[in-house]
């Protein structure tokens, strides 16, 4: 068992809510000594954090899925980290875990705090580290139920997902791939377009930047769009909503066109496509389908084993320090996959 | 069998798309002789007409679940007639019938129009004729195949419905009212509110027309929003958006708010909600149950037979000329129940 005494952990707090943007006096940098468990808690010692767009809502006061994150509270955060001192039975130091680790280089809880992380068991043979926060983390977990699940393709139908070169847009094609469908991303520059088509496997992919949607849409999708999986809202969402198919399926994940915006969330002008196409809009959260990580996970990696399924994460170095930096790397569309930040170099 | 030769048919066309509200500008009114059918044809003489809200949207160009009407045409319209002369062994002289009769005081049908005009019998033993423009129409198919297929309304479960005191709504309500449910309508007036709960049964009726729909939902849904039914959009829509439980149900029946705009559509700004809710929002119409609409009818009449479901018909009178004036009063909000035109006095 490590000595916990000489350890300090670096953490990043959320200082004040922010307007938009977040900006460097949204966040608090501390310093924390590393207390030895109590009956029942456990320290972990984070080696990889996962940067995701909900964090910022997790930014804003006000009733969600999930309460906010309070204000001079360590941020929250998914990561993977490894049991360093443990008086848990159920957890043995030298365990590697993925949960709720928070933006900090050590994770102490007490004996609730172990349950409300969510944490669970990582398997660095089955997959490595990084995969565990991508295909295997919550992002995979999203568009695997949220693709499967909420937006049931057919075998020979059409999905369109935004965010393609995204965490879970990466995943929602390429299963949309194995199960027989026809996968139309949207993305942002050649670079992350060709990257979806070449390594990913998609079908096409529509590059928002360079021309019109709407025409890209037309030439890619000629049957029309069965399944929306929707990563972005604004106005690509009303232009998806014009090409659908009667009895489509739209999947509301996200919408990080409108996370930071100031002023209020643009609605789907075209929502009465909906009526004209018996159509159906539904939002996702990942956490409602915890009990079936398992069985995904299973899935998952036996497609990686058989080369079906790829894992491409976008590894961001330089410890907790960066957070600030990293997160608005997502909105500013340079991740390509998943966004990761390495805390520790072991990682 | 009626002499047909004497016989004037006065018809009432679209002469023009509208911009917003249509005036006399858009309509014609045209006459024609009566012709004896050919094999295979029907001659049904129109006593009721149905005024309906899509039939706005009928008036506009472009794609939608059905044709627009063309320029010069019969406007569409579902109404109750007799057939006057029939070489079509399926319907006898003398049966009263429901189907797309047009405005038109006598409707003339080939082979291939018989087939068109989705032509059924209608039993006036069973209800009185003006119902089945209504609960047993039209209307009373859309809120009932919407409300329990689309909804699924569960005993206890909170549903609201907008237009409330309209033809869906007042269905609606009482189908919900029928399955255990908790029904609040919202609607504009006090007249209409007060007829909704003392008359049609509902549990609570907002104003929208006398105060805040957000206060209104708070105080009469204090177990939140299962089932929302829409046939208004806009500003309601939203408000109720912000109230819905997790996994609630929005059906998109209509949106009469935004029917005459000239402006684009106004999105729903609250669609977050069905993320954080992991709510369902999704489109009926009511075309696509046709094939159980008998088993519908048979279980509404028999609701009316055992006093649980009445049938309110707010009829006008005047014949053919008035159907333009009579359309407007959809949108104006003048309606009371169903709107029906009087074709002939007889009906």
């Amino acid at each position: 068992m490590t000595d916990l005494a000489p350890l300090v952990n670096h953490q990043v707090r959320l200082a004040a809510r922010p307007v938009g943007l977040a900006t460097l006096e949204n966040w608090q940098l501390t310093t924390e000594p590393v207390a030895e468990p109590h009956e029942g808690g456990l320290v972990i010692r984070t080696l990889l954090l996962s940067l995701d767009p909900a964090m910022r809502g997790w930014m804003n006061e006000g009733r969600s899925y999930i309460a906010p994150v309070g204000l001079g509270e360590v941020m929250r955060a998914g990561g993977v980290g490894r049991v360093i001192a443990s008086r848990d039975p159920h957890w043995a130091v030298g365990e590697y875990v993925s949960g709720l680790l928070g933006v900090q280089q050590y994770c102490a809880l007490d004996a609730a705090g172990v349950r409300a992380a969510g944490l669970a068991r990582v398997d660095p043979g089955l997959a490595p580290l990084p995969a565990w926060l991508n295909v295997l983390g919550m992002p995979g977990m999203t568009g695997y139920f949220g693709l499967l699940e909420v937006g049931q393709p057919r075998v020979g139908e059409t999905v369109v997902v935004s965010g393609a070169a995204g965490a879970v847009g990466q995943m929602v094609g390429q299963v949309a791939r194995i199960k027989g469908c026809r996968a139309v991303g949207i993305a942002g520059g050649k670079a992350k377009c060709d990257f979806v088509v070449d390594e990913l496997g998609f079908d096409a992919c529509i590059d928002y930047k360079a021309g019109s949607v709407r025409d890209g849409l037309k030439h890619h999708c000629p049957k029309g769009v069965d399944v929306y999986f929707d990563n972005v809202g604004g106005e690509i969402l009303d232009t998806v909503l014009a090409r659908i198919n009667p009895k489509a399926r739209i999947v509301i994940c996200g919408a990080i066109s409108q996370y930071n915006a100031t002023e209020p969330v643009r609605g789907p002008k075209n929502y009465l496509s909906l009526l004209v196409n018996r159509a159906r809009m539904e939002g996702i959260v990942v956490f409602d389908w915890a009990g079936r990580f398992p069985e995904a996970i299973r899935e998952i990696a036996q497609w990686m084993r058989e080369g079906r399924l790829r894992s491409r994460e976008h590894v961001v170095e330089g410890g907790v320090q960066r957070f600030p930096e990293a997160l608005n790397m997502l909105f500013s569309g340079e991740n390509f996959g998943k966004l990761v930040l390495r805390v520790a170099d072991d990682a």
